[in-house]
């Protein structure tokens, strides 16, 4: 389903443990590799007495965003958080490489925005630290490792490890129709690529990810991957349709200038099935619209995420959305069986809930 | 199940999880107390530059040795491992209790062991450890938490917190007959007891454990453990009239000097649905013998660990069992739904299968 062999995949018990588990590696990996940098080479002491430092976009998932926090906070690392473009909604590749220092150990940006749905540039981040690592290896600098989250992506368009040059990319199983685990994906485990465990016990998968087998989960995660690889493009295809006869039928019932698509952002690709509006107007913050509604169930943020009152997103401000517009925000995606009536049923549903307040 | 309130519960993704999170949580609790000692008391420098201590009995499962041991090996901790009593096969309270330092902050000791079946002093532990806490918690020194691995015990025998007096308590769901995830039982967790997540993201389980829940793999759990607490005594009855039938059989065929019963020690409890038996003679190692059984599918050691060759299991060795009998042990366990007439077809399957060798 990525394009990667058989032994780069570990099983975990989902995307925060596969996240977690790359931030572990990169700070483990800069220590290792630092101690044998000035065991064997006194005059190599560029990163000698420093932490590890690490690059992330401002709208990465919390499971990656708060385990390099937490490591702030404990001084084991340090972090830039490399803002997305307002214009594009995209991290910039160029910020990403002026971000690296002499102690960058690891760039992790994720492969499609959970909120907005925006795709970013991973294939180009990748390439241009590729040929940064050839220098930095020759002078006795760390590599530069590379993760993407594709949590979101995969299952709603291709996702292959040869064209994104990761070295990490951690997969989701309910995210494309799977069981609530998970796994990683590492380019030659702790052979071409490191990786720390973060448990130890009974060796089970190579001894990277201890603890008896979920076998019935990894069997039904392998029947998603399936599905997945064998109608991706239908998949991708159908959702397109309906997420843009959504869209279609909004803009037509609130009108161009009473609806705003915080998720069309020009020259972005963005994912085939979700959506992020906001209905202009005071009183129609996100959540009350919502409250109003009969049939449509859907999020204001992040699903994952537990209430935090109306505060708007902060993927969306960092997006340049403004504030008064991203309070009202509504986050709609579809699936595989949704259908037009499904969504004339609810855009019915949206418009007798405006109307009400 | 385990007698403990339901905020007690932090659900995992099974035992060597919750049992490294534990030893996470020990470590971490001791630095932070540490620090604050420091900060407040400056005559209080009892465990100042010291490293945590932690106390475990030598025959734990791998998922809590591994990760002690590891602690060890990078200076972040040091353990001591308490033997069991050759005679009782079990760990001596005494021994623990005289083991403790200033810096300990942890005791770990399996409620029954996964090889032997011998089930440990937890509940005289704990006491004696309460009574310690007293006085250390008065003079300056932390407190020592309690931990139990009750994986193997658990659908066996009641478990109950409030009679164990532990702090901690591991819960693996396939051990009775639940799906492949666990929990980790602990005495008011954040309030009562301290617990350092292992992993960051969503916050899910009040941030203990986050990543999306296993919706269905907890409520399998949650009936798993409804059954166990229904019909554990039933449970129990069944499996001993079973094992000690296979016993009695064996005994039979192989008459009382053709066999040692490693799991029968003189003075000590034991789990009522294993054996762990060696069919003496030279040519008879464990896994010689189970090669040549037609329908008998069994271990000879523990059934997580990988083949390790005619290594006698380590575990036995320690219990005081002699290496030529060690190597020719066999574990059996007895379920359910086992039979009288399913250890009669193992029996015979057993006693051709030592003619041919």
């Amino acid at each position: 389903m990525v394009g990667g062999e058989p032994q780069d995949i570990i099983f975990t018990s989902g995307g925060t443990e596969a996240n977690n588990l790359v931030i572990h590696t990169a700070v483990k990996y800069f220590r290792e590799g630092n101690k044998q940098r000035h065991d064997g080479l006194r005059d190599q002491k560029k990163t000698q007495g420093t932490y590890p430092h690490l690059i992330l976009s401002c709208i990465e998932h919390d499971s990656v965003r708060l385990p390099v926090e937490h490591l702030v906070k404990e001084h084991e690392a340090e972090a830039t958080f490399v803002p997305v473009s307002k214009a594009s909604g995209q991290v910039e590749v160029d910020d990403v490489i002026a971000a690296v220092r002499p102690t960058t150990c690891l760039v992790s940006v994720m492969l499609a925005n959970n909120e907005t749905g925006i795709v970013m540039p991973i294939s180009e981040v990748s390439q241009q630290i590729q040929a940064l690592n050839q220098r930095r290896v020759a002078s006795g600098l760390p590599r530069v490792l590379v993760h993407t989250d594709a949590a979101q992506m995969i299952g709603k368009g291709r996702v292959d490890v040869q064209d994104l040059g990761v070295d990490y990319l951690s997969i989701v199983g309910h995210k494309f129709y799977g069981p609530r685990i998970g796994a990683l994906y590492v380019r030659g485990p702790g052979i071409v690529t490191p990786l720390h465990p973060m448990l130890f016990g009974g060796g089970q998968e190579c001894n990277f990810r201890p603890g008896t087998e979920n076998t019935p989960m990894i069997a039904g995660l392998g029947k998603a991957a399936e599905l997945v690889n064998k109608h991706c493009e239908a998949y991708e295809a159908h959702m397109r349709t309906i997420r843009d006869y959504l869209e279609e039928r909004l803009k037509a019932v609130f009108e161009e200038q009473g609806i705003h698509f915080s998720c069309q952002l020009k020259g972005s690709k963005r994912l085939c099935n979700t959506s992020n509006f906001s209905i202009l107007g005071s009183g129609l913050q996100g959540r009350l619209v919502l409250s109003r509604c009969k049939t449509l169930l859907a999020s204001v943020g992040a699903a994952c995420h537990s209430e935090k009152g109306d505060q708007p997103s902060s993927i969306l401000l960092s997006c340049g959305i403004p504030y008064h517009v991203a309070q009202n925000a509504l986050r709609l995606s579809v699936g595989r069986d949704t259908s037009k009536e499904d969504v004339d049923l609810i855009v019915e549903d949206l418009k007798q809930a405006v109307a009400q307040l």
